[in-house]
């Protein structure tokens, strides 16, 4: 191989890295296609590196969920992975019950009022991040209300974001019952076409994150985020798009990560079985829903 | 008859005509289902009686539709009865086009990125009035932000309003391209089975209303309520609701009042005429689209 096809080789493996180096430039480029974006229940969100989970940088907003810290019955808790709304200790003690509606659902056919005057409030309001993919520095935020000029010349992203707010107000006790705040990151659904490489297992309980290899099994990395995960995202097409993860408890996680840690065959051929058995979990509740 | 059958009869009229006399009470209760919600572009909601289309009394918010008063190519026209949006001055010349989502879809849809590199931005934030339905005076509203209780001890109305607001902003010029505020009563749409007596031919051009008697085509009554009337409603079941009406040109609507005027049988025979073309107009029109 001559030194220019050693050049191109090496310029493909950088890039493979994630990152490409301008020929004759000074400093290098992130490309956005090379991250991940991982959004935290604390609302941090995450663009780390496809390859070790690395964190680049992190944009950090108001968090995911927030409720009130007191609890009444009936009570109502929100899924932070999709805002579905769960309740419980109901009028006939039927334990926890999944309500049929999420809380963007709510919020999209409030104001409305319910046979045992409930009066629903709602409020949705977009936000645009316009961040240096380099640095993760937000250069400008876009709403309704302010939309000032951007200093052009870099390439941007523009993240876009929802804060959905819902209220049940009691006509007949006549004062509030509930509130609820949820943020969602604008991201169109995990397309199947797009053949992921990865499956990311994230825990219910803390911020782990065990990335494998969809077809072998085999663990790519781990990484602690610190808070509970509750959406990743690739960047394709100038968005954010979902792609797939699964929430397990705790305790199945760090069983997988210590087996894994330990490099021996049979942990890995162990961690493959669970893995397919967890794939087949996963279909099987979509086929019951 | 006897003494008390005349005093059911009486009661029986009285509560006809849109007003309860409390047997022993001071002051009459007037019933918010024998009065019209009236909302006008100027952002006023009229409460009228159904018999007269007096004005009983008037709720001041902000104006319907709000959009930048300087025009740009192409310009975004919304139809304020129901937030459709039209484009004028295309690059191809196309003349007036409806787009095929209102502002109402547009919010929903949003944070939203066009192929033209345009970000769509929007809010949706909804608000109960809390009224007194005798004087119209508001007690309170209700939002997500604010939610004090009410004094209790009178009956009261609870309409709802929704505040939608819209921005594009256009990522290759870095500029605000246009922005928009609708706002919409929240009201189920009219159910057919009501079998509503009434039809509200309503001007494009001012605030006048017709009233006609949906069967024989009498005109009941008219009135100028000052702007444009975007929205007709009745208070059913605890909510506003949807009373159909037609918008007509201000000329078309000025003749049938003429005719009507001159109390003659050959106008009513003509306003008779009219009404049913424009009844066959309008069922034409639905089913085209």
């Amino acid at each position: 191989m001559g030194p220019l096809g050693r050049l191109l080789l090496s310029l493909l493996l950088l890039s493979w890295d994630g990152k490409l180096f301008q020929v004759g430039g000074v400093r290098s480029v992130t490309l956005p296609e090379s991250l991940l974006f991982v959004s935290t229940l604390d609302g941090s969100l995450h663009a780390v590196s496809k390859q070790t989970g690395d964190i680049k940088w992190t944009l950090r907003e108001d968090p995911i969920i927030q409720v009130p810290v007191y609890l009444t019955e009936p009570s109502f808790l929100p899924d932070p992975n999709d805002g579905s709304l769960y309740i419980l200790g109901g009028k006939h003690k039927e334990g926890l019950m999944k309500l049929p509606f999420t809380i963007p659902e709510l919020v999209q056919s409030a104001p409305c009022r319910s046979s045992d005057g409930i009066l629903y409030t709602g409020k949705k309001q977009d936000v645009w991040f316009v961040v240096d993919p380099e640095t993760g520095e937000k250069q400008t935020s876009l709403t309704t209300s302010s939309s000032e000029s951007i200093c052009p010349n870099t390439p941007l992203l523009y993240i876009g974001r929802t804060e959905y707010m819902v209220t049940m107000f009691d006509t007949n006790r006549r004062e509030l019952r509930w509130n609820a705040t949820y943020n969602d990151y604008s991201a169109p659904p995990y397309d199947e076409k797009q053949d992921y490489k990865m499956a990311h297992l994230v825990s219910s309980g803390d911020g782990l994150v065990v990335t494998v290899d969809r077809e072998s099994g085999d663990v790519l990395w781990s990484q602690n985020y610190g808070s509970p995960v509750v959406g990743v995202y690739l960047y394709s097409g100038d968005s954010l798009r979902h792609a797939p993860h699964l929430t397990l408890a705790i305790e199945t996680l760090r069983f997988l990560t210590f087996s894994s840690a330990n490099g021996q065959a049979e942990a890995h051929s162990s961690l493959k079985w669970s893995y397919q058995f967890v794939k087949e979990q996963a279909s099987q509740k979509t086929q019951l829903v």
